[in-house]
């Protein structure tokens, strides 16, 4: 009696009839309960090498993450190396550079069991996820955070995206901004474009007409963004509120402003996402959307730990929602004329 | 025959026999020439389990580092994990937070052959290193990066900190401050104490009467390092220069000139060594002394895989130093009286 023949006779696949077997938190307590009676009643046994590989602990995590040159990152990898602390774990960081095909490769290396479960901020489209859905199905715990995929069934902690885009773009508009600006980092991430929905909504709730050309494409690559921005600063009709969906964005525009004698918030007004130690002492001080971003790595790696030591992971929320806070300084300060 | 009679009939240690048969660089050409020569003579074998599982690779390396929240580091680790990553090599990133205690830790958990090599900016004291011997015994190879122990005998890559301390003191003085103060984070830091000596050395080139009050010791507490700022620009006598040894004193110096409404540069001007991405848009632009800290982190990963892979490690530096430089911004700008 193997696997095969035990998931044939309960008309099941072969990894859902394995997955109830380990008690994956995937499977429903009824497809468990009727699986185990079934291998009991066909005396089924897990072959027990193959077992003993699979309940080897690495005692390693893996932390993949775009970028460690983002204050976001260095406060929720803090946040997750103080969970990972207390268990007595490693973790490994990985770092994407914001290029989905690294993602995938590294996705293919923690496929061969060298972490117990793997914690990420992706950087692919939402539309090739095969590499995260691999990692499904080999039954690695996975806890995405930040910068989610929607379609990938497994627990995601994030910020209030849309609420806190169309929080900035209010913010904007009623200090007196008419052409609001949106910075997009990537027109994929799905942060990014609940950020610019918010953003549109707002520009709705306040009749100003949307122009395509303030929405803003930004890339991967620092010295292509710097010029679009330069581009944007340099039309004929500037506009004069800036969103940026991610604080270095948001420090580009400050060195393209001086490069070009613009003046915040006199004639640009600025407000981004960021978690900026020096935004209060910035020149002008920065008008920040900050995210809990140390909450947010201790968040996701307590709920990776739940996943990894099958403590009531049936209760484990698929989403979990934190709130931002808008932090209003001198950025987007209201100047009179 | 086994290890300990070919040790005894050579009159050499255990360690040092072991250690040529696998062609350590710390062994030397002659004395690898005799073990292996005797090993022949003797018939010696090495136990084949014992040395394939030394041969194992794990393809990890391990980088333990202060702290993550330090742009010095973040972008020390883009360049470790750059050559990492032509390597086909992981990186295993362990956070000590300043503390000596968890450094001692996490160099045991290493121990155990979890990597095949050990890049370190490390926090102890240079007097308890015996955690950092274990390592060098175990021929695990090590590489220690701008906060490194002298009297380890291991690759070590920094900065000019003597020099670049001496510039920094100099820079203040010759902008016109009498009274210049320098903020230590630890006084058992190596490079922290080069910094010190050069600071020192300017005032006695300028005739400056060093004053021990002007020397103030922070700690890895930032809430005990604010008040220890506030209270250095409470005095009666408040310093008119201020060279600050690692970023996060000088961004609260800031915090703290802002609270007690004290202008920079006018009041007090302030130099520090920071790899600040923000330091040019600070109100004001901040002055650096700024450490090659990239580069640092390529040539340390690359000397550590030089030791792995064995590859004319003999000829490797025992120290290698690279330049910071001096840019002059706003905080130190020489004001009209």
């Amino acid at each position: 009696m193997n696997l095969k023949e035990l998931a044939k006779a309960l008309n099941l696949s072969i990894s859902t009839v394995s997955k109830a077997m380990r008690d994956s938190y995937e499977i429903s307590d009824t497809t468990k309960k009727a699986v185990k009676q079934k291998a009991i009643e066909l005396n089924y046994q897990a072959n027990p090498y193959a077992s003993s590989l699979r309940k080897q602990k690495s005692k390693t995590i893996a932390l993949v993450i775009p970028e460690i040159a983002n204050n976001f990152f260095t406060l929720a990898i803090n946040g997750v190396e103080s969970i990972a602390q207390e268990k007595g774990y490693h973790v490994l960081i990985y770092l994407t550079h914001e290029d989905a095909d690294k993602e995938v490769e590294i996705a293919k290396i923690l496929q061969n069991g060298r972490v117990d479960g793997i914690l990420m901020s992706t950087t692919c489209n939402g539309i090739d996820t095969k590499h995260l859905e691999e990692l499904r199905e080999k039954d690695i715990p996975l806890v995405l955070f930040d910068r989610v995929v929607d379609q990938i069934s497994t627990p995601k902690i994030t910020t209030d995206d849309y609420n806190s885009g169309f929080n900035a773009t209010e913010h904007l508009i009623t200090k007196g901004c008419q052409r609001v600006s949106f910075l997009s980092i990537s027109p994929n991430l799905s942060i990014c474009n609940k950020r610019m929905n918010g953003y549109q909504d707002a520009l709705i709730k306040y009749h100003i007409k949307s122009n395509s050309n303030w929405l803003v494409q930004c890339s991967n690559d620092d010295a292509y963004n710097k010029n679009v921005i330069r581009k944007l600063l340099s039309r004929k009709m500037i506009p004069d509120g800036i969103f940026a969906s991610v604080e270095k964005l948001a420090i580009m525009v400050y060195e393209v402003c001086e490069e070009m004698g613009i003046k915040i918030p006199e004639q640009l007004k600025i407000i981004s996402f960021s978690n900026l130690q020096t935004a209060s002492l910035l020149n002008p001080s920065l008008t920040t959307i900050t995210q809990p971003a140390y909450e947010m790595g201790r968040e996701a790696a307590s709920i990776l730990f739940r996943l990894i030591e099958k403590k009531g992971s049936n209760f484990i929320l698929e989403k979990t929602v934190l709130k931002s806070t808008l932090i209003e300084r001198n950025s987007t300060r209201m100047v009179k004329q």
